[in-house]
């Protein structure tokens, strides 16, 4: 059996974007900056997949590796980490995310968000959300976080 | 089996009230803000269990399914927490916790906090605490966070 | 089975000193302050290993238990902590670490990291590394973070 745990943070954009989060739409502004669409809670599901493998990290995988991934979605992301996983001879037994900022309210869609990132993992990804109760950099709504931690049977 | 990671973060309060933390009372004021008691590590223990085996999230369960257990004490909730994951059908193999801040020093009822925490779980609860070396908010001193990993058989 | 999770954090140091991390040197100056070596992956990963196992904690078990270790490098307090792991009868499953900060760049030198702190382990030991996307204290480069999840079997 192997675990991982890892953070992901991206900081909102300047410009109007949408807001993905955990492989859905939340808003059509709002949303995080990046290359990719800045899915924190998909991007830190698939680095937690892919350093309990052992493949590596998804900057590496997806950055400097494979260039054509990198502004990819984070549902295309975390395809790929799933499929990269288990062409490597692993199981997945669950992916734990918590999502961490004061917005957007994530509890009326925590479900359909389980259901989305649940069908493209094939496994439970089970998903909660938390504030640092208006402390850092989190706190004042700069940015939002995801922490993912993945368990893998072989 | 199944794993799950939970951060908690509350503001210290303004106005005077116990400091609860691990199910201790650290102290009779310098305490953390919130309906609640404000207990980081109960909580991040309580929503780890709940995260992990897919029964919900601590806000969600405790909060706008469940109101009355709202202004809950740490220790009752994580004891709920427990009894509905077990009722679920989950044997819970152990909990970490790392509580983040400068103060208050945890070290001297380190032992004592796991024996409270352990008893009202019924396994193993790991306690242990570290600080931020100063930095961020945490560093600040303007609150506390735990950070907890729960793992699961079935 | 035994999971655990621990962060470490220090501060970069104001004078010059080497930069270690992962129980390499990245930099002969830019390092962090600390008695030790303050290489925080290897600090979060001996915590996670000491936490799990139920043998206490970092700051206790090489801090007031046994002072002649405080200024110990990062992979000499990793080596005590898989010692006293193994000699209390668990097996180590493996360890994930992600580093957290804006500098130094990681990925050049992951694979030395994961071999150099895998060879000490005796297990699979998966870093990875991610930044804050320049928020908080870690993106402004105040510190690094290392978040360390271990694994352990009896």
């Amino acid at each position: 059996m192997r675990v991982a745990t890892a953070l992901d943070v991206h900081a909102f954009a300047d410009e109007p974007r949408p807001l993905m989060l955990a492989c859905l739409e939340f808003a059509p502004t709002g949303g995080l900056a990046g290359h990719s669409d800045a899915d924190v809670a998909a991007h830190a599901a698939a680095d937690a997949l892919l350093i309990a493998s052992g493949i590596g990290e998804l900057g590496t995988v997806f950055g400097t590796d494979r260039p054509e991934w990198a502004g990819a979605s984070g549902s295309a992301l975390l395809g790929e980490a799933v499929r990269l996983v288990r062409e490597d001879g692993w199981q997945i037994a669950n992916i734990s995310i918590q999502i961490i900022g004061q917005k957007p309210r994530f509890a009326p869609r925590r479900l359909e968000a389980q259901e989305a990132m649940s069908a493209i993992v094939g496994a439970p990804v089970l998903i909660a959300a938390t504030t640092t109760d208006g402390l850092g950099a989190l706190g004042r709504i700069e940015g939002i976080g995801a922490l993912a931690t993945a368990l893998l049977t072989d």
